[in-house]
This record gives structure tokens, C-alpha cells and sequence, in this order.
């Protein structure tokens, strides 16, 4: 086990009518801006509790937060807050509409323009900002992360920030997501436990069980959801197993990955893939190309997750990772390029822009251009 | 699921050599007070290494926080912390030696004695204090717990306040201990696990896996670590398991029992059994008298756990409670009354004690003195 630092201070508040809870959670001393996406929280009703638990605080709304938040649409954002001498955010939607408000937060409190910030890659200063949760998939309600898009180049790229303050999760506002944003947050859910679970074998076995256990419960309610999409238990579990598969919790003094997210970014940049659905696309292919370095892990995977014990190791391995791309397809996921239309040109512009940025992701630091080439060509 | 709210801000720091980052997180504003148990931390290390990691702040020692601290040695050390207008307290020991510094913490800043911090449950005020652990076993290092004695009367009550503001954790200050000791804390962190996992069935899947898999981690390192207390990654395994057994990581949404536990704080306040010993003891009775009332929980434990799925379901609840036994007495544990010489006297005091408290515990509150008595008649 390496050596590690763990504190994660994020208030999590969680369950049915948790909303009103906003006016013993919210600064009374600041002006708070309120953030919002496309406008689908007026018709669940979240817009309505959030603006009936909000009644008497000095606040400004923020609207049009778009799915893989731009930077463009941050900047606005962050003229509008200094403007109004903001103090505290309030991100109300999913993982984008809380990834950008995160970099607003850290946008109002800073010189520099918002790009700067994230191609630095963190935050030197942040506001405080807090979120109500309406897609389990990013885990972003309790977690430092943010990623961020910048249209103009069609850039993609995570940096680090503060935790929220709080996170208000109500499972019941997740009844009214379409199936497809079900798939895409089961998918992201999944694939943020892979990339920290798939790598050095040997590090935990509690940190191992542990994303085992995220992984098996995953698998057990997908099906489960698709029969009834609004069984309070189930999408309780969902919205849990979402933000413990990326609050730290899963990864303490291990190596993680990372790879697959880092060439996901580009599909999503380069053809606004969904983030959820580029992974189920781009996963198995890491998998397939580096299943000789991840064999040991490929195969415990295989054995606790999928009950593979028959057959050579290597054909266990293969089976792993061919249940693997099963499981994404069974949440009604394509897991091929070519079912989204995406070439070989596009292969060639992620290794060139791996190669010209001279990155290498993965635990080992080896996934170069030339093998993100690969992995998207095992894709195709 | 129930509704829940989680937030826990200690900082962990974990791993070799951590205690000499000791500088970086202690105020140098503030009076310290550095309490120690009898001094083993003088034969192992520690005390050295602290020692040199604190030179130059401002502090004062206090040493003699015995096992099971009582209220009588805390009393002393509160006097002497307001004597020497203390601001901050460094636990560096085991649990009880983080438990007595908790309320020496809530003493300082109170007015009342110090037992009735205790009796009334929780601490209104309190210094912010942090700790060094040596002994993985009670948890106690992030979470809000703290259990004291009272000597004069034989009486053990747990009470709750802050989260510790961190907790250095270096598995090599582990290699020193006793066959004994990290039988009690292997016991100790088996034991939080089932108190919060054999309750209702069907809360959550995922909290559900995650507390299996910190009992399957538990149950594989315990005979190897038996072969080999100084391999580090075993002892890091073990050290990070007893810290997640009970820092609320496994509780979200769920009922919980503790009776076990409040029947073992009887057994250590009248004969002095080791806290992980009396657990050890006290568990499989427990289970044994309330099977009916755990029948779902304990068929899932024990396929999920020992791989019991032959016989009948009665024949494998059973089972999964033998196993349970034979487990605490694998790691050299004794696991009935008779063993310890504890007989019929102090049974019924004990049921005496729970009826004239008017308490009763565990999931469904059932656990009255008369269902204790029988807890513990099945332990003889």
C-alpha cells in the first residue's frame, strides 16, 4: 500500500424530501448565485423546491449550464457573479451543471481567465459552492473534480478544486431521467471503479473488495432499474454507488488509471458523445490492449465480479473483459465506434493531440498516443 | 434506505514515516497537551519519533490514560489542562488513549464534571484535538465515539463529540504488539462490522457488500498476519480495515444494533476483559438468541462471507453463527463466560443494570435486560 492522505469534508445529505433542508445548509451572510442547466428541473419539480426552500435568501439565478460544460458559457458566469459580488454557489442539476459551477466558483475568485485555471490544472482560490443533485453518474457532488470543455478548440480537460460544502442527493428526483441518462450514469458510475480498481494487483485487499462490492451492486440493480426506474430502494442505490464510486473512499494508497476517461474526453470534445457513454465505448479497448499488464486484476475481476473460474487464465482474462463490454451493452449502450459513426480520422487527431501534448496516462504512465491509437482502433 | 446525513472531515494520514509530518499539522498557536497510555510508546519508537516531530511547539505531557480509561485519571488531566490554559490535545496510543483524550478535550472546555459529559451522552463543547495511533482496533481515530469508565462504580458508557482533526497511521508502529492485542483488535473490528451489517435485510446493496468486504478482508489477513505481524502491506490492511469498521462509511441509510456491545462494556466494567475479548465472547450469543429476528441477514453472511450454501436455511443460519465463533476463536480468543471464570452473579447483575437503566438495544430496541441475561446465558 503506498503512502496516503484521505479527507473528504463533504456534507452529504441524502433521501426523500432532503431539499428542504437548503435553509439551515445555505450562508445567510453572502449573495448566493443558484445554477441550473437547461431548464428539465422545471418540470420534476426540483426548481420548485429549490425556490420554495430559498424564500427570504438574497440569491441570483444563473441558467444554461449545458451538458459538458463550456468555458464559454463559464466566462459568462463568472462576469455575472463578479458583477453581483457573489459569495457562495449553489450548482442545482447533474455532474455538468456541478462541474461548471465549479470553475465559476473558482472563476469569481480569481484574475486569470477560466481557461487559464483549467489548463493549470487546480485552483489556487475557489468560493464555496454546494450542490442538489439531479443525475447520479460523476460522483463531481463529492469529489475535488471538475471537467471542462472549451468549444472553440473542442478541448476537454479535468482539473482540481475544493470539495462542495454540502450535497443534497433526494433518490426521488431521479425518477424522471430518461433511460439513456440512466445507462450513461450506471456506465460512468462503472467505469470510475475500473480505472481505480484494474491496475497494480496486490496494493489492498480492502480497497479491492471494496470496488468489488461498488461493481457487483452496479451490476445487480442495472437490470433491476430498467423494470422499475422508480423503486426508491434502487435508485437510492444507484445515486449511493454513483458518488462512493468516485469520493476518494475506493482509492486510498493505490495507483489508479485514468486512460480511459483521458481518451473518452476526446470523443466527447471531437463529437459530443455523452462523457457516461464514451467510456462504455472506450473501456473495453484498454482493457483489450492492456490485458497483459492488468492480467492478475483482470482476473480476480473476473472471478469475484462475473464468477469466471473455468478455463487458462488467459481465457478467463478474455471473458472478463468480453463480460465487460456485455454488462455496458446490456444497459443499452453501443460499445463501438463505428455504431457512432467515428473513423479513423478521428483516431489519428486524439493520438496526435496525446502526442503534441506529450502526456502518457494508466497506472504505469504508458498509454502514449501511439497506444490510445490502439485502444481506439480495438474499438472500431 | 433511511434518510442520512454524512460528513466526516478527519484527515487520515496514512503510512510509513507519517509521523514526522507531524509539524505541518499541529497549531503552533495553541498549548498542547500530548497524552500517552503506561509507556510501551517508549520501547517501540514512537514516543521518539513524536518527541523530534514536536520540537519547538509548545507542550505539556501527560502520561497514565490506562486501558478502559476511567474518569478518574481523565478528571486529573482535565485539571491539569485548564491549569495550563491547554488549547489542543495530541492523542498518541491505542483507543483508549484516544477515548480518555476525547473527553479530557470536552472536560477543558466544560464546566461540569467530566462524568456527566458521559452520562448525558455527548459533549456541547470541546477543544479540537487530534491523535497518533498505535493499536487498529476501536475506530476511534475518525470517528465522533468515545467509551470511559467510571471505576469507583464499575460503570462503562460510551458518549459522543468531534471527529478527531487527524489521525497519523503508520502501520510500522504495529509491528510491536502483541499476539493478544491484535487478536482484541481483529476482534474489535469484525465485531463493529456485524453490529452495523446483521440488522434488517434489504436497506442497501452496496452498504451491504462494503461491510462484507471489510469481514472477508478481516477473516484472510487474520491467520496470515498470525504467520507474519511485521509484513507491512498486511499490517497496513488490517490498520485501514479497523479505521473503515466504524467510521460511518458503512452505516449510510441503515439500522444498526449494538447490543453486543453494550452487554461486553458490562463484562469490562465488572471483570476487566479486554473490549475486542468480551466482543468475542458476546457476539455469538447474540446471534444465537436473536437468529430468528437476523434469519436474512445471516443466510446472506454467511454465502457471502464463509460460503455456506448447502442444508437447509435453519442448518446455514446456524452455521454462518458457529463460523462466526470458530473465527474469534481463531485468532486465539476464547469465546464463552466459563473460559474467563464469569458465572450466573454476573449475568444477573448485568440484567439488573439494563432493567434499572430502563434500556434496551439493538436494530428493534428489544434487547432488555431479560434478552441480555439470555444472550449471556447462551455464552456460558
Amino acid at each position: 500500500m503506498q503512502n496516503f492522505i484521505f479527507q473528504n469534508p463533504t456534507k452529504l445529505v441524502f433521501g426523500k424530501g432532503q431539499i428542504a433542508k437548503l435553509p439551515e445548509l445555505l450562508p445567510r451572510d453572502k449573495k448566493i448565485m443558484v445554477t441550473y442547466g437547461g431548464g428539465s428541473v422545471k418540470n420534476n419539480g426540483v426548481y420548485d423546491q429549490v425556490t420554495t426552500a430559498m424564500k427570504g435568501f438574497d440569491y441570483i439565478e444563473f441558467w444554461g449550464i449545458e451538458p459538458n460544460p463550456t468555458v464559454e458559457t463559464i466566462r459568462k458566469a463568472v462576469a455575472r457573479g463578479k458583477e453581483n459580488n457573489v459569495g457562495f454557489l449553489l450548482a442545482v442539476g447533474g455532474g455538468s451543471v456541478l462541474d461548471g459551477t465549479k470553475l465559476i466558483a473558482a472563476g469569481i475568485a480569481s484574475e486569470v481567465d477560466a481557461w487559464d485555471i483549467v489548463k493549470k490544472g487546480y485552483a489556487e482560490e475557489q468560493l464555496p459552492f454546494a450542490d442538489v443533485l439531479t443525475v447520479p453518474a460523476t460522483g463531481s457532488e463529492m469529489n475535488q473534480g471538475s471537467v471542462i470543455t472549451r468549444a472553440e478548440t473542442r478541448e476537454k480537460y479535468g482539473w482540481f478544486g475544493k470539495y462542495p460544502q454540502f450535497s443534497i442527493l433526494d433518490p426521488e428526483v431521479t425518477y424522471s431521467l430518461s433511460d439513456y441518462q440512466v445507462a450513461c450514469g450506471l456506465a460512468d458510475a462503472y467505469t470510475h471503479v475500473l480505472e481505480q480498481y484494474l491496475t497494480t494487483p496486490g496494493q489492498s485487499r480492502l480497497m479491492d473488495r471494496w470496488a468489488e462490492g461498488v461493481l457487483q451492486s452496479v451490476i445487480e440493480i442495472a437490470p433491476k432499474i430498467k423494470e422499475n426506474p422508480k423503486d426508491y430502494d434502487l435508485m437510492a442505490d444507484y445515486m449511493l454507488a454513483a458518488t462512493l464510486a468516485l469520493n476518494d473512499f475506493i482509492r486510498m494508497g493505490i495507483a489508479q488509471d485514468w486512460a480511459t476517461h483521458q481518451i473518452g474526453h476526446e470523443l466527447t470534445a471531437l463529437h459530443g458523445v455523452t462523457h457516461g457513454h464514451s467510456l462504455a465505448i472506450v473501456m473495453p479497448g484498454t482493457l483489450r490492449v492492456l490485458k497483459e499488464q492488468k492480467h492478475d486484476k483482470l482476473l480476480q475481476y473476473g472471478e469475484r465480479v462475473f464468477g469466471i473460474t473455468e478455463g487458462t487464465e488467459q481465457e478467463r482474462v478474455d471473458k472478463a473483459i468480453e463480460k465487460t463490454e456485455e454488462f455496458y451493452r446490456s444497459l443499452g449502450l453501443t460499445t463501438r465506434l463505428s455504431e457512432e459513426n467515428i473513423g479513423e480520422e478521428t483516431i489519428e487527431i486524439i493520438r496526435n493531440r496525446f502526442n503534441e501534448r506529450g502526456v502518457a496516462f494508466g497506472e504505469n504512465k504508458n498509454v502514449t498516443g501511439d497506444v490510445a491509437r490502439e485502444i481506439l482502433i480495438s474499438c472500431s
